[in-house]
């Protein structure tokens, strides 16, 4: 077995990135590198594989990626760092598959919107390739619909980014990441367990989701947005999700149904104070939950 | 008794519009005048009350308005149309008070977020002056923050605009209404009746308020945020509230509780699926949610 050098740190210019799955996300990613490129060149090399070869011809013709890859396994061989790009079943299937291909040495990142079963998967794959580093991660930013054709309506500019390392991670590579992820446009990064990033994550992101969804689910008419001023709308319109990619998120994220049932007793309350007609104690906590919403934010 | 003019439809320039509550909405109706006058002068001339005098002195001095009231009886004597501008029953309340004050044959509306209890009392003022006419009417545009300091922020460019005309109403008041309201940059005007507004408006409006705050209600951890991706935020910024209006109408609207009922079944279908684990059935909710959020808003 050779010698990892400590504090080899990579280096953005000189290496070598490969997207596994250039949809929604693996293309934005794509488009913040190539755009950062043109600011500060030359940037990295790109490349991309995707089972769709239509959209690797696409991108590549656009000046998006510098390479597409028909065979995942070529292309990581000469990958220092890859995105998997990928639902999180996927992700984790594609990184067993193929863990014999990739580059001796190579950093591994994802961007799965649940985080314990990918540490797990993670962990398992770094025992059987003790060269190889997984730091998986969670970019807190995304589009209404899916695909590569939507990639261009996601901004990075000064969105959050969890990751959750595991107690393998080399600190150069987590310390590159970082660097990484700012080069891509992002603001904050937060280090956190995976466990503690799904308990958050599950309100902030697959509770609403649950809810737009419910939302939707329970008005047949069509025309009603005649009647939107915008309310509606906002809460719906995460509502047009990715199907296969939020029930997978839904189904893996062990802290939602419990963020579910909150959020259901905290309806009730509010429900109450109506059914019992209580203008004060109604007035008295929608005034909590105004402060409460306005230190949330700082708006 | 005089008698009045058939088909006397009032003159955008030649009219004097009086504005009672100038907080909002009052505020971004009066901007609005005055930009539509910018690009087609005259315009109106344009009166306002409001119980704060200090927000009458610096809407005229930023030339907002034409002219402050502090006595409204003094202001509705002048006024060939009176926007009310008030939370429900403070509107109700300021009608039927200066009842006596307003000019022979002026055209009264108002802007509140349910409709039952402003149509019913409307009708019973016109019953004492039959001079008179007023046309419930619901702007859908706002912002979450009250108060004239925001009204800036209101754009109606567009937006939707429900009247929920009375038997009473005379068609030429509300051809001009309905033009007065294209004047100030609505798009779709609809006309209905209050018990359809209220049902509706339970769902695109009141549901989603409640929604809204009981999500920022369930969490006590100020910095979720950091865990944000846009929708938290987008599914709670309603949630800064202005509290008694949003009381009165959570209280006035009677289709409100079932819609809540109804959102709460549907949630409770999800949470189901969630809970046994039902991959197929969860996706193919989540596809017809997908489908039908498209078809309402052609997004």
């Amino acid at each position: 077995m050779k010698t990892i050098k400590k504090n080899a740190k990579k280096n953005i210019d000189k290496c070598t990135v490969g997207i596994a799955g250039l949809g929604l996300m693996g293309g934005a990613i794509a488009i913040a590198l190539k755009k950062a490129a043109g600011v500060r060149p030359p940037g990295p090399r790109l490349f991309a594989h995707d089972s769709n070869g239509g959209i690797l011809t696409r991108a590549c013709s656009r000046g998006i990626i510098d390479q597409g890859f028909n065979d995942p396994g070529e292309m990581l061989a000469r990958c220092d760092l890859v995105f998997l790009c990928l639902n999180p079943s996927a992700a984790i299937r594609f990184a067993g598959r193929w863990i014999g291909c990739f580059k001796y040495g190579a950093l591994i990142t994802d961007i799965a919107g649940t985080k314990e079963t990918v540490a797990a998967a993670a962990e398992q794959l770094l025992r059987a390739r003790a060269d190889l580093d997984f730091i998986p991660g969670h970019p807190l930013a995304g589009a209404e619909k899916g695909g590569f054709a939507y990639a261009e309506k996601v901004s990075f500019t000064g969105k959050n980014y969890i990751l959750t390392p595991l107690s393998q991670n080399r600190p150069e590579n987590l310390a590159f990441l970082k660097e990484f992820i700012h080069h891509l446009g992002f603001g904050r990064v937060t280090e956190t367990t995976a466990s503690d990033h799904d308990q958050k994550i599950a309100f902030t992101s697959q509770l609403c989701h649950v809810i737009a969804a419910a939302l939707v689910d329970c008005e047949a008419d069509r025309k009603i947005t005649r009647y939107g001023g915008g309310s509606f709308e906002d809460l719906t319109r995460i509502a047009m999700l990715n199907t296969p990619m939020w029930t997978e998120l839904f189904l893996e994220n062990r802290f939602l149904l419990s963020r579910i049932e909150q959020f259901e007793k905290s309806l009730d309350k509010i429900k109450t104070l109506i059914k019992n007609g209580r203008p004060a104690e109604l007035e008295e906590r929608l005034a909590a939950v105004r402060k409460q919403r306005i230190a949330m934010t700082g708006e």
